[in-house]
């Protein structure tokens, strides 16, 4: 394997003519004898971009490297349409040597009768193992396990239960605790593999169980899973049935990707991108999930444009309103936005359910009051300025300054309220929060300025 | 501990009357016997709100947990607060309890004389580990290793490197992976305990060891650490100096709190809040975190305005534009926050040499020409509507189509291409991106608009 990311510059330059000239035969020869890990493998196949190409290196690969390396590739449809293309009993092989939390994800990407080809060359009892696992909600705790742990039995003794670890241990990989149960399978606890080993090799297993913090079923949902194990830094955690009896365990590396694909979730969501565009989709993919909240902010801009058209006769009057409008506009949409990044960030991090609680509406609007005063005072002196240079209506600074006062302060509120909201109701509150936030803030800042302007300027 | 959080909310019931009536003592007694996780004492700790009550709950704590729990609590002032106020004595015997990073981490925080006079109450060895800890940014490799790990020689055998490991493990906890060193403590690789013990007792280490796909010298930045842990799936790395020695390692659960911390910090700055601001912190820090990036915005927004200014004999013969100017501009600015974000976690999650090169500026042209049709081809529909009703110039419907058409195009260009160029001149994609995209959609919708309606309207 490689060393750092310092020699992979040199990978590189070696790979690129291969990869370019689709010498697939002479690359998997290469990658090979580099011993590469898979996630870097991974990259090269999706780079291959080809379906036909992509099949013929994962055919010359050895089986792990291979399989790993499918199971590192992105998830979604290149790599569905790869896996089908394969034949059935070499797909078969290839998840085989995968963990059945890995192997179930493969399988439910593809298309129906692939993946009843494949589970139809598998062993009937990995098969059985697979369709079981895809029952479970990809995105909850029994879509993220895998039944594939050590667990032993809390009446042995410690070198009784090392000999079952060395026996249970060849077929599992990464264990890093070890589950201790009871004749029925429910669940007592874990034992470190450490502590195992620095125990006298009498001691029952039973005198070294440790209470787990946290223990799952397999319906709880991916977002709060990984929220439990990084709150209580745990490696592994057990999934456990409904009468304690363990199904599974979900380990770090699943909930390092839960928490990279919520965060991805946040942030596309809070710019209006639905969650279903996978940031290096096609542009297809990118006109699906955007322009269905273009066509509602088209419409929800219509709204804030028929305020300004209602305003008619004082825009006619004083056409100079019309350069303050996006200013007004535009620096409550920003001040909202800030307030809603905020907000929605606190809820994300909030976990725990001893956690101060604190007011986020009560400080947006303070925060609003007090940036729209050191704002609205600015641009008012400089509305001043205009008025003296380009002889304005002299009215025209109070109404630039508790305009813009006015909108920030609804913007602090909006931005921090209807998120907050949302949540309440059990809504993400990422979700469609900045078109609410900005509409408002259009729509006020438009009535703000035009209505006082039609009282004052008129 | 508790088991889940289901029964999370009855020890809340027991512990808030305690909590609001600051009995300290018994709270400490109640928590002691709940046996309650560090992150929920932590929680409790901050909810407490004053220095002087959390000191005399940290007192009356056994000293593990407190430390564990001081361990857990945010970071910031108010923690190191809480710290600076017990006897240094106290604070020395519960950094000592801490693993050496989580107790730099701690010591970093104070003000200097308060982590003078603990280093000087810590034995002399812990206070010279510390301070070569300190050494290191904060935020890089060296400032997250702990410096306590379990290391074996290759030439040991496997029994032997056991029994080394039992002597070792009872400092160190949560080792998972056995680091391997020559007699020059360079790193020859990792051997997983799992392994040794599933070897044959007389098998060399040297026979076990495996390479590992990644090793980290002190310098690299957090970013990258957390980049590479999540990569490859470690659970543990190796931190080494510039001859390969061995010199601490770091672990998955600090590299969740990195990936957590820096896509807060991606959200904030893509709305324009500095990632000074805690997300929970004081409304004075809001408002100095955020009035800078608004009194930007609020001079972007006057040269936006500055153009509608310059088209006032524009606006004066057809008033209506000024109803129009807030849909360019509105979606010229959303379509741009979806070709941002979408761009900037595109960039935030790249991150392997071998990966597949895309054209982000070319995909984002490409949905914008899309989009854009769409919706300038719906609102021109609506001005033909408007035209009919209230008999308005009938160049109308082109003019909207174009301009809007026009600035979504812009939009999509400058959400690639203006994230993509400040990460390729190593500035962080999301900072002041989402200024400059809004700024250039306000500008180039208004001088379309406008610019059109001067040519066809008048």
């Amino acid at each position: 394997m490689s060393n750092g990311t310092s020699d992979m510059q040199s990978v590189q330059e070696r790979v690129q003519p291969l990869l370019d000239g689709g010498h697939v035969a002479e690359l998997a020869a290469l990658l090979t004898e580099l011993d590469l890990h898979p996630s870097d493998v991974a990259d090269l196949l999706e780079a291959l971009d080809d379906t036909d190409r992509q099949a013929a290196l994962v055919r010359a690969l050895p089986a792990e490297l291979a399989s790993e390396s499918l199971a590192e590739m992105e998830d979604g449809d290149d790599r569905a349409d790869l896996l089908g293309a394969l034949e059935p009993s070499k797909g078969a092989e290839l998840l085989h040597e995968l963990a059945d939390d890995d192997a179930a994800d493969l399988i439910g990407e593809l298309e129906p009768e692939d993946a009843a080809r494949i589970l139809a060359a598998l062993p009937l009892e990995d098969a059985a193992e697979l369709r079981g696992l895809l029952e479970y909600d990809e995105e909850t705790a029994g879509g993220l396990m895998t039944t594939e742990l050590v667990a032993v039995r809390a009446e042995m003794t410690a070198s009784q239960a090392i000999d079952e670890i060395r026996r249970q241990g060849r077929e599992v990989e990464d264990f890093y605790a070890i589950f201790v149960v009871d004749e029925r399978r429910v669940l007592q606890g874990t034992v470190p593999l450490g502590e195992l080993i620095l125990a006298d090799t009498g001691t029952p297993v039973a005198d070294l169980v440790q209470e787990v913090p946290v223990t799952l079923t397999a319906d709880v949902d991916q977002e709060e899973v990984g929220r439990l194990l990084s709150r209580y830094n745990l490696v592994s955690v057990p999934v456990v049935g409904h009468r304690g009896e363990l199904l599974g365990r979900i380990t770090f590396d699943d909930v390092i990707d839960v928490i990279e694909a919520e965060q991805t979730e946040d942030i596309l969501r809070l710019a209006g991108v639905s969650d279903e565009e996978e940031v290096r989709g096609d542009w297809q993919e990118s006109v699906r999930s955007r322009l269905p909240w273009l066509f509602v902010n088209l419409f929800t801009a219509s709204v804030a444009a028929s305020v300004v058209f209602a305003f008619g006769r004082t825009i006619e009057e004083v056409w100079y309103l019309a350069a303050i409008m996006p200013i007004i506009a535009g620096m409550g949409g920003n001040s909202g936005t800030q307030a809603l990044a905020v907000t929605v960030r606190r809820i994300a991090l909030s976990d725990g359910p001893l956690e101060r609680k604190s007011d986020a509406v009560g400080k947006e609007l303070l925060v609003g009051l007090v940036n729209g005063v050191a704002l609205g005072l600015l641009a008012a002196g400089a509305a001043w300025a205009a008025v003296e240079w380009f002889s304005l209506d002299p009215q025209l600074p109070f109404v630039v300054l508790f305009a813009l006062w006015g909108n920030i302060v609804v913007a602090g509120f909006a931005g921090a309220f209807i998120p907050t909201v949302l949540d309440r109701f059990g809504v993400d509150p990422a979700v469609a929060s900045s078109v609410f936030v900005t509409t408002l803030t259009d729509l006020c800042g438009f009535m703000l300025l035009l209505g006082l302007a039609s009282i004052l300027l008129l």
